[in-house]
Parts: C-alpha cells; sequence; structure tokens
C-alpha cells in the first residue's frame, strides 16, 4: 500500500504481471469491480488518479468534478491495491504537450462529435500511463462503451503490450450506471435519469425475443425517454464505434443526455454467445452506492 | 547475435538497459556509429530494421528505397547490435491503423510542411518502437535535425521513459552528408549534391566569425547554391523546429534541395559551450563509404 507521485517510481513498484485501473478518482463500486478483479489475477494492481484535463471539453465540468484524495485512497487499497499512483499536473504534463495520440473514425460519432477533443485527451493520457507505468493489463469500465473501443484500438495501434480487459457497467440499486457524477443529482434528477436505463432495459427485451433492426431498437428506447435532455440513442458496432443498421456484429446500445446541469452516458452490450444474441446489462447494487456514503465530497 | 521478427520476442531478448537503433536498413557509417556507441554504454543493443511505408510522402521513393537484409543484418551485428528486429509489414500494421501520433507546432515548417504526413507516420512508428521493445535510451542521427526534436518532445509528451542520444552526422570524404539514398546519385549528381554542404559550410564559417543575423547566415549558405533544385535554407530553434531570426539560442541550420530525382537534406547543429557559438560540421570519413562497396544492394 504506496502512494506514488512519479511514473519512475510506480514503474519500480510494479513486479511480477502488472494490472492498472486508470481512474479520475471519486470512486465507486464500479473502480472497485475493476480493482478486485486486478487484484484477483495480477501479481501488482496500480490505481492511477488524475482527473486529466485535458479530456475535459466543458470547463465547468472539469471544476466541479467530484475530488477526495484521502476517500480514494482508503477505498483503492481496502479493494485491492497495491499502489496508488496520485500524479500532480506538473508530471503529468510538465511542458504544454505538442505531442498527442488521434483515433480516427472510432471517434466520428457519439461522444468523439459532442465531446471536441474529447477522445484525444483520453487516448493520450492512457497511452501515457501505458508508456510510463508499463502495465501488462489494464481494466476499463464497459459504461463507456466507444471509450473502451478508442483505447483498445490505440494500444493495438500503437503496439503496446497491454491486454484491455473491459468491465460490466455496475449499476445502482434503481438501475442508474454508476457515474462520479451522480453525486450531482437531486432526487427529482433521479427520476428523470432512470429513463435512459429504463429505456435502455426496453430496448435489451426487445433484443431478447430477437429483434436486430437497429431503428425498432432504438425507438423501444425512445420510447421511455420523456424529460430528459437526450442527445442520442445510437446502436454501434463494439470494434469500431460506427452506427449499425442492423444487429449483425458485437454491438452496443448507447445513449446520452442531460439532467439538469449534469451530463450522463449509458449502454447496453450486446455480444453473441451459442448463436444468440445476449445483452449484457450490467450488475445491479443491493444497496445504495457508497458513492452517497458520506456528504463530503463533492466538492471539496 | 539473434534476429527477431516479433515485438514480443524482441522484448524478451532486452536485458539489463536496452539501447535502441531505429533504422530503415541500408546501414551506412552514420547507423554504425549510433549501434557503436548503444553497444559501448547499454547491456542489450537492438537495432530495427524496417522501411516504415506511412512515413513516405512520395510511393515512388518507398519504392525504389534501397534494402538488402543479409548486408544490414551483417553490418548490425559486426558494429555491436545483440538483436535486430526485422519485423514484417504484418507484425507493425496487422490491421489499417486507425490511431497515429500528431505533434504540432514541430512539424509546421521544413520538412513538416513539404511532406505531408511524413512525421507523423515518424512519431508514430518510433512511438510503436518505445511501446512494444521498451529500450531505455534511443539513437538517432542528427541529419535529420527536425525529426530529432520531433522524436524527442513525443517522447517526452507522451510519458515514454526513453533517453533521445544524437548522433553526429557522419560525411563522406568529401562532405556530403551519409544517406541510403546517395547510393542513386551520379558522378554528376554528386557534383551538385556538394552544393548544399559546401553551403553548410561557408555559413558556419560565418557563424565562426560571430555572425548571428538569421539572413545573413542563411545568405552565406545560398551564395553557394547553383544548379541544385533548393527547397529551402533555414535557420531553426533545434527544441522547437520553428524558423529564428537570429542566433539566440540552441538552433541548426538545415537545407533541403533534389539532385534529379534524388532528394537530399543537411544541417549544422549550433550549440552554445563557453559562452560562445560553437557549430557541429559532423564528422568526415576518410575514405569512401561502405555504401559504395558493392553494387548488388540498389533496386534488389
Amino acid at each position: 500500500m504506496i502512494v506514488a507521485a512519479t511514473f519512475a517510481e510506480t514503474r519500480r513498484l510494479g513486479s511480477g504481471i502488472v494490472g492498472l485501473v486508470p481512474t479520475m478518482g471519486f470512486l465507486h463500486e464500479g473502480h472497485l469491480s475493476l480493482i478486485a478483479r486486478s487484484s484477483a489475477s495480477n501479481d501488482t494492481t496500480i490505481v492511477s488518479l488524475f482527473v486529466n484535463p485535458t479530456q475535459f471539453d466543458d470547463p465547468a465540468d472539469l471544476e466541479r468534478y467530484p475530488r477526495n484524495f484521502e476517500r480514494d485512497r482508503d477505498l483503492a487499497f481496502s479493494a485491492g491495491a497495491d499502489v496508488l499512483f496520485a500524479p500532480d499536473e506538473s508530471e503529468m504534463y510538465p511542458r504544454e504537450p505538442l505531442a498527442s495520440v488521434v483515433v480516427r473514425q472510432l471517434t466520428d460519432h457519439m461522444e468523439g462529435s459532442l465531446r471536441p477533443g474529447h477522445f484525444e485527451g483520453v487516448a493520450t493520457v492512457v497511452a501515457k500511463l501505458f508508456a510510463g507505468i508499463q502495465p501488462d493489463v489494464a481494466y476499463f469500465g464497459r459504461k463507456d462503451a466507444q471509450q473502451v473501443s478508442v483505447v483498445t484500438t490505440m494500444a493495438r495501434d500503437l503496439s503496446f503490450p497491454v491486454q484491455i480487459e473491459p468491465g460490466a457497467t455496475i449499476r445502482e440499486y434503481d438501475g442508474l450506471a454508476l457515474s462520479s457524477r451522480n453525486v450531482f443529482l437531486s432526487d427529482a434528477d433521479r427520476e428523470q435519469a432512470l429513463e435512459i436505463s429504463s429505456g435502455l432495459f426496453a430496448a435489451s427485451d426487445l433484443i431478447d425475443d430477437g429483434e436486430t433492426d437497429a431503428a425498432r431498437i432504438e425507438a423501444a428506447c425512445l420510447d421511455r425517454i420523456g424529460d430528459l435532455d437526450l442527445e442520442y440513442v445510437q446502436l454501434a458496432d463494439q470494434a469500431t464505434a460506427q452506427p449499425l443498421d442492423r444487429l449483425d456484429r458485437p454491438a452496443f446500445l448507447a445513449v446520452a443526455g442531460s439532467v439538469g446541469a449534469t451530463r450522463l452516458i449509458d449502454n447496453v452490450a450486446i455480444d453473441r454467445m451459442n448463436g444468440q444474441w445476449v445483452v449484457d446489462r450490467g450488475e445491479r447494487l443491493a444497496e445504495r452506492s457508497m458513492l452517497y456514503g458520506e456528504n463530503d465530497a463533492a466538492g471539496s
């Protein structure tokens, strides 16, 4: 249980097979499930904690992003982390960066088109973590489905010897996908926010019944969206994040929208197993998330 | 002395402190001086040999680029290489790549503006070598001054723990900078090509005499250029590759031009030592280069 502030120290601390769980902190059960998986499978589990400014397209979102170092440190170690890499900005960006990693095609739609520069920031900071820490395996939540596609492609195309392990989306007891940003939701906001997962589950039921037409699958989801400020409902190819007209390859059905000032995304993954389409709706907590355990966190 | 075709095997073979010398083959004394330096300083020296298609802006140039595997293998090992990493294209680019590394600002001028996509290809393939081989030190010839700036910035901004070691430009007995492409020059071409180094040396003499005005330094070089199809003469910042009006920081004076169908570049580096500007004119061979030792090479 060591906190390291530099790449050099973190790299030295990684012995044997090294698993990395990149996070922006304010950990919840989604992060902890990734940390526990890494801890069970690897010799060293490194959790990185850095709120990366280059992936925020909205300065207000960066400003209010929840932060609580002591809470994250304790949670990471209790979940099985061996090393917490918590760099400050001068370690990550010692000078104005001129080099960055761009991922074409996968970033043309959805989050890529709606959040200019977001995926360049993500691909670049993850490349830096891979370059500077040299992990063997890295864990990413499926809640950010397009991000999983982008990171997988980045690692392959830049020849990083890192295996990407996606982890199931963890949901709150009522279906809402866990996100550090959920702490901003009022009770009324939550009711609206549930339209997203409710829509995804309705579409999932249709897929279970054999539907493969994208327009009908998306319509089933849209039917449940009422007051939410919707940005998109999109069936997309898991590997390329390109829109699909028909469910004919591993895919995800993704939704984005805003409740008040809080933007939320969610999706269900659809994989082929034993000749059938199987929807991964994620896993649901039995109890209230640890996100709300203490109220000292947001804005601190 | 092992030839490896995959990143995984090459990475396993690198024990202790690992030095990497990236090349596109058809080795000459410039490459061999880098290999010898690495061999003297590191536990393992890896030479990579790959004619990288993504950094060629001209398909004809890629097509006729000289290749001779057996010659390169023997030269690399005799100079001190422990491992020759010679991947085929399916190892380097198993699929159409979608992710790449872009380096802004440093690529705005000179080779960056004249060869579209060239430095994106260079930065990306070097990032792949750093990611897949994990060297501690990497060696690049100063003959490609802007490339040294681009690679140094890429390594820093992507947090690769790789020290970049530039090596002095090695010149033929008459001053012509060594380049694998020199094998294409006829005797008449060589006379024209010498205008480049001759111009650089005239400008260097002026700098030795205390001149710091870029226009006058560049003019001294231009005075020696006659029949050559000149593209640019430019004094530029070593760190940023930006044009300079005045020699007031570490710089290089760069020239590019064509002789017949062969494009050539050259430069002298200018460093500050003991309060004076000192020009690095490179090192000159006493004899005819090994490039011309056998005529079985070009086009084979």
